[in-house]
């Protein structure tokens, strides 16, 4: 059932990145750094600055949820500049996956997947879920956690994975 | 079916990182660096180096596939220094990840899952997939990437992603 995979993995994803960023928030503030020094620094000079990363981070989520369910999705122009405006926009995220329930995604499995640029190609809502979203979501969110890292922020990976459904 | 988000997805990423590192290789050659440069480089500190990165991306699999399943998995002793040795390991687990088969994986959404470092506690195999298994899959390799990115190699998303089920 692709909502498994999805919304619950979105919605964690981004609530651990609020909590990173907030760390992030505090450790330039205790170096009496703007946090949007932070926002825009990279790990190379031809890779995506952090506030880019986050960005990719909440469409990777919000399109993704809307193209295996063909429910329309808030438009975001990209025009952050701030931690404050950052952290407002992955909250609009989080808000707009917390109105899918499972039966949104019925047939998704199946559903023919395509976005503009793949010029005219498609995979199945499975493989597009299998192949791009999930290594796609972590992909970006271990880059923003790196970034930020190499920064000397502290952070460790249980920050990056969250909290555990651990039983005893 | 815990199969088709594990094994195919273990061998992509394994057989992507094979590739990433044949270029780390060329990048190394023509830089007249020893490649082991690259392997023992690190994005702060106090984090992994690259051949531990990819030490863990081959356990996470390894043991991912064994867990879920109770097969036995092949043991490694993290002795590794060169670029030949690390990828020899990888392909070492590719292996034994080409000899699970679906069924395999019968019962293992409801299976409990523990590991030493958990210390008693468990979680389901479906749960371990989604919350442990994929998220650090992913952290792993692509802290590797960032890593080899960092450092000048010449690669890109594409290269993490690898080859897509498009259809036309």
């Amino acid at each position: 059932m692709l909502f498994d995979l999805t919304i619950p993995a979105f919605i964690k994803t981004l609530g651990n990145l609020q909590k990173i960023l907030d760390k992030s928030a505090a450790f330039a503030d205790a170096k009496k750094i703007a946090p949007e020094v932070l926002l825009q620094s990279r790990l190379a000079p031809d890779m995506f600055p952090l506030i880019r990363q986050i960005q990719i981070i909440c469409d990777t989520a919000k399109l993704g949820a809307s193209r295996l369910t063909g429910k329309e999705a808030p438009t975001h122009d990209d025009k952050e500049v701030t931690l404050a405006e950052i952290k407002t926009r992955i909250d609009s995220v989080v808000t707009y996956l917390k109105t899918f329930k499972p039966e949104d995604f019925k047939g998704a499995e199946e559903r023919k997947i395509s976005q503009p640029r793949w010029e005219g190609k498609w995979m199945t809502g499975e493989e597009y879920t299998l192949h791009h979203i999930l290594p796609n979501l972590y992909f970006h969110t271990t880059t923003a956690y790196a970034i930020l890292r190499h920064n000397g922020v502290e952070i460790g990976k249980k920050d990056y994975l969250g909290d555990m459904p651990y039983k005893h």
